[in-house]
């Protein structure tokens, strides 16, 4: 029955919605990356570094944010997952897809680039003068203002002032930059981090890039919905998101800018839409 | 009963309010401040440090302005208190938390960042060559420029042609920096100028950032709802709006894109709505 | 009776609109040109500059585009004359308050500025190496695509689509400036160049700076209103738009972004209103 | 009878759809090229050419979306001819406007513009360094993330979340020449390409920015339409539009950001609607 776990593997759009999240990736690992690559002695002009990767998710945002919801980044999954938004299979799914699209994305963007211009590929790393603590610090930090951004932005209960959603995630994206560049490049997303790193096979303090933004994804994820913005899901709702029999339903709000890639075909008039089984 | 000047004390989202201010008060402090920093012997990039500080507030608004209204600065809390849109008792509250909420961003921005970076915390200061009269009135201009859009952009009368309310706030704060950052760093808000203050215990001339924000703030809440775009308000309504037992009501419209963060259990149909006593 | 071409005098509506068309102008000048002076030995960043006019224009058109139409600009007022969009005596008191705000605006910037970077207080004009009739060109280039921007963005026949109104006739000013400005330090706004003329009495080319944008803005009225998108208004109606006892009502219609400051009390549900008389 | 595949010339609503591509391209190459001329020995700043493309395809999206559609691109029209949502005969009539339009912005930016600052008038070509096919594969990729952008903004099936399509679409060409730039120029863009190649008469690897573009376009449009988020079209259909006897109508959808320049007195109330024969 639809019960089972693996029933969303089913839908047509949910396997759209992975690939979506691989191309997305990709790309935004390929025009982030590559913006911060030096084609002169100049130091790296941070704030045109920042602007492409803010500009980059908000391209991707809007081209498949009705999709896949856009999450481009693990930790962003994650989050959504803690949040009780996604089901189980869908996260773990996007995370491979996020990684791999991520590696992806370094590959071909080394394969095109000038071998003198290639250098590290931008990975991120602590910078000189700044202890590894404190960046494990600033990258949830980083983190942690970003999925409060897309928490909000995305919150179907909020039905009008939201302006653009993908440049508002956009614009956190560049700020995290514009403040983290200095201290570890800015990761906020392990796909970001490890696709150039298994390129180049560079991996110093690698895990802060993984802990860091996840740490400050979940407690971002937390805090949203279960203190500053508490939804009303009891136990048994949270955990049948989790896997994947019920799911947060927004078809009947046009408004809402929450992922709206849920198989149409299944969805009802309700507020939650519990499968049929 | 409910008319106790007391009673918002009682309501949960009252309290989520002042949390998300004090929250929200810390990252602009945090991103602002940090993006103002010197890590290299060239002059501060203007732009740079004025887009950071536009895009942190555009990122808090979109992200708590649903809860607490994000007003993230006295000088905004005093504008609303003076334009009769919030009770006596909030604009305390939210001061108190901006305030902390300076103080606890620019601690662990101190925390986190390398000692040879720090320098006096990118405080704000009459710079040299530019009278501290001057300075003042400065100060007075950028924030009601602020203020003026702010009141606009939220204005419940308005139904549409908004656009994004995050991002025009934001832009505002970066025109201000723009212009004023030669003249006094740019505070626009004494949260932003007394928590590195405090920091560094440097407090040159620190009052003008604290009456040239909080004058320039009223004279535009005075002139925006008095004069430009009037409200027929009575005296006796803006007393009870300013006791909290009156206050402005929107929940049923969708696209106004003032404070929604009133309590839900609490609202009625009627466009304004006294507390039942 | 009504018919009388100064009946919108009496209107409490149409003087804060011109009151407002005053205050935006001279906070416009005072930070366009503002951003324009030189603090250091550095060139001029031109992006810098430009962007700063882009975000106040921006702003300004937030805070007062609902009070006045925000056209802080006789070459936008006369475009929205010669486009049967307001009266002849609403575009003549824009006009004097447009140039008069300038005046003003450009009159505190000095009184403010420390007197080693005022220097000719950024005024335009043809820069070494241009001819004054191609400065004169461009200057009606910027213009049209500034205008043809404006009519686009708050054509009420449009009901969607539109994003940020304010954002978008910023952005086009902001373009006009990151072209121009090596020609002409970019005027687009005779109001923007005769009042930091006047206050540092330099003339130099000067008719260039009204001609240019009023050719320009005339060029695209005509241009979108009759060849581009028409409307199916007759002779009459276009002159009575222009005595001010009819004109376009956009009240019902909550997504138009027209300036919506007609007096409340006069609007009838009819798609043109015509003044009882 | 209106079967006849050239119905459309007889709309006035097509003509001037028409003639704005023409003239919003000659705006485009005017400001865009013209913001990459070298008016100094400073190297070029990739931040400020990036954001002055992207800024006038904002500007003139938001001046002619509703009229043409605005795409001032042969990539664009071939990708939503591909993507069976124009007919033939508009497709090289934009094309045959948007080449010619290039060509007039390229030659009135020759005219105005000083001799010492003129240069090669920026035209696109393989950077030192850059293999040709590496430029090819980048053009492909700069112009895959447009498309898929564009397609996303303008699709008639999402009804919210979209912010300022305009503005999303500009990024998105702000985004490929922060990328591009040090690779081929970027180009994108053919009409942009050749306008300038034209005038100067240099056609270097010319070939690379019409076959990059429009290969990375129709891979777009074929992958966003018939895999990302396919529509349920048959074959017939798709004939029928490119024929132009059969268009998608989105008159009703006030919230829908697709062209509305069909002749609004040939719309019925279906979906799709045939024209009467």
């Amino acid at each position: 029955p639809n019960t089972n776990m693996l029933w969303e593997l089913r839908s047509p759009s949910f396997i759209r919605a992975v690939f979506a999240e691989f191309l997305a990736t990709m790309v935004f690992v390929f025009f982030g990356v590559g913006s911060a690559l030096s084609w002169s002695e100049d130091p790296l002009n941070i704030l045109q570094v920042s602007l492409s990767f803010g500009f980059t998710i908000a391209t991707m945002v809007q081209g498949v944010g009705h999709i896949s919801g856009a999450h481009l980044n693990p930790a962003v999954t994650l989050a959504f997952l803690f949040g009780s938004h996604i089901s189980l299979l869908r996260a773990l799914l996007y995370i491979a897809a996020q990684v791999l699209g991520g590696m992806a994305g370094a590959a071909v963007l080394y394969g095109v680039t000038p071998p003198s211009v290639r250098g590290d590929l931008a990975i991120n790393k602590v910078q000189p003068g700044v202890a590894p603590g404190h960046a494990l610090v600033v990258e949830m930090i980083l983190t942690f203002q970003l999925i409060l951004c897309i928490f909000a932005t995305t919150d179907d209960r909020r039905t009008g002032c939201l302006g653009s959603p993908s440049l508002s995630i956009g614009l956190s994206v560049t700020l995290g930059h514009l403040f983290g560049i200095p201290f570890t490049g800015t990761s906020m997303n392990p796909a970001r981090s490890f696709g150039p790193a298994v390129v180049v096979r560079k991996f110093s303090y690698h895990w802060i890039f993984w802990v860091g933004p996840i740490v400050g994804a979940i407690v971002a994820a937390l805090l949203y919905n279960f203190i500053l913005f508490p939804r009303k899901r009891n136990f048994l709702e949270s955990i049948a998101i989790l896997k994947g029999t019920l799911y947060p339903e927004d078809e009947d709000e046009p408004n809402s800018c929450r992922n709206q890639s849920v198989d149409l075909t299944s969805v009802t008039s309700s507020k939650f839409c519990v499968k049929a089984s």
